[in-house]
């Protein structure tokens, strides 16, 4: 994905009550939480932003002085302006999304929507997303495919005030773009339960498997770096595709989902 | 667990070839491997050491003035010596073994030795431990218990001259203990793999549980703080009891095996 022309793909909106550098913001907080842009990777110039969006050079400075002030990006003399490494959010690849992950493997990452809708959050939900009872909540479940193979299933919920615009095209791109979009909330924090399960008929069937086959179920909380709980997720992936890698220290432990 | 019974149950050998000092060594390093002693306990007075193991004081100041300059203890001021929080190994809880997390939760441990032999090492086992084709490795399968309920198997396989002395009766206390009294080895790093499996016909029948139910594998390498690996293990876990809680943020992770 190239960071310019998913940033510029369409005009800002003049008309809105939202001021044009904000709007940028957001834009390139989408882009960061995409994760299609790595550390090493330097956003575009602030003179091509300009140019393609037909923005004034004080609109982008302003924007871009904001995220470095934020702790978003980082300025290296001569180089550029990249994203902060904190702003990648979990040092852990549990944390990077699916379509990161299958990338990472030459593969080709899809998503199939299962399911949209807006749900009142009630029970462990409102208690996990701190949310006043009957809040409106999206609840999104999605199918996750690698090269057209069955890999996961999703089903996330996100309070609606956090991504008031989510549209079934704009979660075909990306659940966490969409909400940086809206809200500027980043993925930083998870707190995640995993145990074993056998797959039930509904399961096995959106999976590919056969009921009673062995898989992983992790139930994940994602915070943003203020410890804001934005959104649960429920996963459930093949056994025989999925394991975690856990490495152990004094100095401190790293956990990787790895594809078998 | 009093540590000064721990250490001092028995006489220290006077014929063997090994100095007295030494011996008192690996004593103490078998109670740093059982995790019967945390860090906010001091360990036995060098005083009381010498009075009932009957030594002079110059061998017991000798033992602990090793211990820490290896930095497997610390001497703090008035206040005693304790284990060094580095020798606590992973600061993970998936790394406190099995008696000490069921203590914790207010329970009973026990181990049940399903069998007990030598074997050579072959295959992956020979290249994780990095041992030469065909070196005599211990191969131990228990069953670990919580109030007499199965919760566990556990297949370790460790080179037999790391525990050249292993016997049922050392087992029965802890093989980390065992491993660090002959040889001097503690756990300090894992490098470890976790997937969901479903129990087959002896394992479900071990665990007191369904053929086809689901519980978590976890194939785990132990190494010392010096990178040496010194134990494989196989642990299949009931899903119904135990869970991983994984936190993860820009700071770091933890994961801690919880039962559930």
């Amino acid at each position: 994905m190239d960071p310019l022309r998913t940033i510029c793909a369409e005009p800002l909106d003049q008309a809105s009550g939202v001021p044009l550098y904000q709007q940028l913001k957001l834009r390139i907080m989408g882009l960061i939480a995409s994760h299609s842009i790595d550390e090493a990777t330097p956003l575009p110039p602030e003179s091509r932003i300009c140019e393609e969006l037909g923005l004034s050079r004080s609109t982008v400075r302003r924007c871009f002085q904001d995220l470095v002030e934020e702790g978003r990006v980082v300025r290296r003399r001569g180089k550029g302006t990249f994203v902060a490494r904190y702003q990648l959010g979990a040092t852990s690849d549990v944390a990077m999304n699916f379509s990161a992950r299958v990338e990472a493997l030459g593969k080709v990452p899809t998503s199939k929507i299962l399911s949209f809708r807006q749900v009142p959050a009630t029970g462990t939900l409102r208690e996990r997303l701190r949310l006043a009872e009957g809040e409106p909540v999206w609840e999104v479940r999605r199918l996750r495919l690698a090269d057209g193979v069955p890999m996961e299933t999703n089903k996330a919920c996100v309070p609606v005030r956090f991504c008031p615009g989510l549209t079934r095209e704009r979660l075909s791109r990306s659940l966490y773009s969409s909400i940086a979009e809206d809200s500027g909330l980043l993925p930083a924090y998870e707190d995640a339960y995993v145990d074993a399960i056998v797959l039930d008929s509904a399961e096995a069937k959106a999976l590919g498997q056969r009921r009673g086959a062995p898989a992983m179920r992790v139930v994940r909380t994602t915070f943003d770096a203020q410890m804001v709980p934005f959104e649960v997720a429920v996963l459930v992936r093949r056994a025989d595709a999925n394991r975690l890698h856990l490495r152990l220290g004094p100095e401190g432990s790293t956990v990787a989902l790895e594809n078998s």
